[in-house]
């Protein structure tokens, strides 16, 4: 016992202090796994932080990470299952038996239940919401009905409501009732609902208490911000900045109060989001984590990967269609891939800087024009100060000046190019529909590769006599 | 009148249906602007959502955002302010006559007064401090000096506390007594604290209505979870994914109650920390938004690009030192770029998989032995794959079947390198301390075009005989 006692007083770990012990920590997962040891685990898993708790499930073997989740208790399960990122979450899930799958479901809230349960697949996912209460399971089939990114998508099923003839007394009381639950309502108000169930007020804890117990929560409330199920995020967001609500009601079309939508939500969707946009920018498609298996996320990278092979054949044959200056001026050859590389660098800054505006919301696709504009004066700028550094790099290096006139000519082009391509393509796929993170970079450099290789080789063609 | 009434009346702008009506909201703007009709701004702006009323005032010229900020009702300038990134929001306050800043930063929260504060030159910051109350303003110096990202740096220094002899009346009392402002609180429970100002104690609502109102808070209060000061962002989340709380006390080293973290400031830090890493990913560095100036947007952009050429010309080096063999195979020169560029790609994936594993805490420096292995299977499949299919094009476009197989084994060996690279130079350069997100791009890429150059040049050296 004296090392499990050691292990629980420790600070948490952090990257430094526990580079030796962790060995060891893993190692002890790992036989109290073998060993079936519950006890042993929950003592070992339950004091870290979850993020590392997750970091120690995910480092086991899948048949090992079933067993842990079996083993523990249902809440710890539960909030590692939670922590997890989505797929890796759906994974751990579809692998466990379906009455321990349920029991760990049921815990999480609504909004959670939802997403795993959509991202099953549909057996697993009908065998269990039959393991759950009927009205959970109803509640749970009613929320994957709703697009990812929308208020359906993003509330709980659970809304803290009171007809308008309840009194403020019998609000007061359902506070303190066990029954009530409170705590699954935290930050939510309490809302008023008509009898055909739409919200028609909202009541502050103030007006409560100032309130007679007696009096009708219709003549104390007031009315809400209501939005409709098909909201989408960055709507919400801007209603969660302008306003300091803790959560909104969510109506049907039909103005009936379905849910209830929190500020937290919606802040971890939009970090989600973020993320991912990331990830696509380095074209890793989907939710790649470690722990999944090899093939798959071998096959994920491929597919991204071969479609930039084809790209890249094309800005090849501009290179192919020129050998004949290259066999001539083999020099070139040594500046091509610097060329595309620095307009690359420079087309994927504007790149970057729209996508931000585009998320701040302070650029909309109908924009292009004033962001060209912008774009144009740093790219004449940029160009020129690249274009003389790496003009002079090539007249030193090689000793002949038109060289370095011809690639510092190319590159003070092509990143004017490049920077009016990159900060007004995302604008222009975000209007054709498309998601401007995966498809903005590849787009950009194939077309500044092509563009730098033309500049440089055409120009070395025009310019042959002085060069050789 | 009748245009205005209409303006109101027109459901908020998305990027469908506001097109062709945009251009007239901006020049009723600027014509508002230009009359300096404050009512007409008001009437403008107000009823957009925040980040189309700030799109509007950032399209203005800076004398006309100046003038915007001036006319319009205080609480909807600082609304402006408080939605604009950081860097676009201390641009806006910088500008403006100091008691004008004065009167918006003083309706603002604590921490994002502290952050404006922080950011603006001791000149202007002093002057605006001087128009503040002074306690205001003591808080806001308290709270300058602590590091961003830790709960120092993102806590309000606004705590609802009471002392531990305090009556559960009192604190009903004080809910409804205006002067407790307890919109300010929002989402906060009542801490109590000791007669060092040391929070001993959390009360929950149900506590508070199931008590008597005569029961002190010392009889019904429950033990608090605290933070210091210092804890860092990646703390505070893991204890918000770990508890329900939607606010933590934080302390100084000397235990006393110095301010309350929230869970939305956790969130939105952390929703600005992965925005801010994406951005660094493009090579944007800072906070740049278009409405900048120019000189200052080049000049940043500028830093890390000629960082960037830099390390161009050391990758181009490797070609230079092969001119021989390129110029016997100038087909070579077609392929050079590709090479570079793929195994570059396969790279990013693997950079982009380990930002994420670290972000989420499932892997930590110490674990690059273990990313490594990981990375090297993925590797030796893609590599296999790519190596295959580019040896395949090189072989048929040039028809020299040893062309391909250079070209291919140099794309296959490359990958290998290139995703080995790219997953575990993140994690030593977080070991190392540095930021991953700026460095580990322009760190991969140099070593992978070199080896990439090397590869193709040394291996076609050896099959000279080949290949012409």
């Amino acid at each position: 016992m004296t090392e499990d006692t050691e292990l629980l007083e420790r600070p948490e770990p952090t990257p430094e202090n526990d580079a030796p012990a962790t060995p060891t920590l893993r190692e002890r997962v790992k036989a109290a796994v073998d060993a079936r040891d519950a006890e042993q685990l929950q003592a070992l898993l339950e004091p870290l932080p979850l993020s590392a708790a997750l970091r120690q499930l995910l480092a086991l073997s899948a048949d090992d990470r079933d067993r842990v989740l079996e083993l523990v208790p249902t809440e710890l399960a539960a909030a590692l299952v939670e922590e997890a990122p989505h797929a890796a979450a759906t994974e751990l899930v579809e692998r466990l038996e379906w009455d321990r799958a349920a029991e760990i479901i049921d815990v999480l809230d609504s909004d959670l239940q939802a997403d795993l349960i959509g991202d099953l697949d549909s057996e697993d996912a009908e065998a269990i919401l039959a393991e759950l209460e009927p009205e959970d399971a109803a509640d749970v089939r009613r929320l994957v009905a709703y697009e990812d990114d929308t208020a359906g998508g993003l509330m709980v099923a659970e809304a803290f409501k009171f007809p308008v003839t309840a009194t403020v007394g019998a609000v007061l009381r359902s506070f303190v009732d066990e029954e009530q639950d409170f705590e699954r309502y935290r930050g939510q108000h309490p809302y008023v609902i008509d009898t055909e169930g739409r919200p028609v007020g909202v009541v502050s804890l103030r007006g409560l208490l100032v309130a007679k117990r007696s009096a009708k929560l219709g003549a104390i409330m007031i009315e809400p911000i209501v939005v409709t199920v098909d909201t989408t995020l960055d709507d919400l967001q801007d209603l969660f900045d302008r306003h300091s609500f803790l959560g909104l009601p969510v109506v049907e079309a039909d103005g009936r109060l379905v849910g209830v939508v929190s500020r937290a939500a919606i802040d971890a969707a939009a970090l989600e989001r973020a993320e991912s946009e990331t990830l696509r920018l380095q074209g890793v498609v989907g939710d790649e984590l470690r722990s999944m298996p090899t093939w798959l996320r071998s096959r994920r990278r491929l597919m991204w990967l071969t479609a930039n092979i084809v790209l890249n054949v094309i800005a090849a044959s501009v290179i192919s269609a020129y050998e004949e200056t290259l066999a001539a001026v083999i020099a070139i050859a040594v500046f091509l891939p610097m060329v595309s590389d620095m307009s690359g660098c420079s087309g994927n800054q504007a790149v970057g800087v729209t996508m931000r505006e585009l998320s701040l919301g302070v650029v909309q696709p109908k924009d292009a024009m004033r962001v060209w504009l912008k774009e144009l004066s740093v790219g004449v700028i940029n160009g020129l100060a690249l274009g003389v550094l790496i003009g002079l790099v090539a007249w030193f290096w090689k000793g002949n000046v038109w060289l370095g006139a011809v690639i510092g000519a190319a590159l003070a082009l092509n990143t004017v190019l490049a920077v009016s391509i990159g900060g007004v393509v995302p604008l222009l796929l975000k209007r054709l529909g498309q998601g401007p993170a995966a498809a903005s970079g590849p787009l950009l450099t194939t077309i500044t590769d092509m563009a730098g290789f033309f500049l440089v080789l055409s120009l070395a063609s025009l310019l042959m006599p002085y060069l050789i």
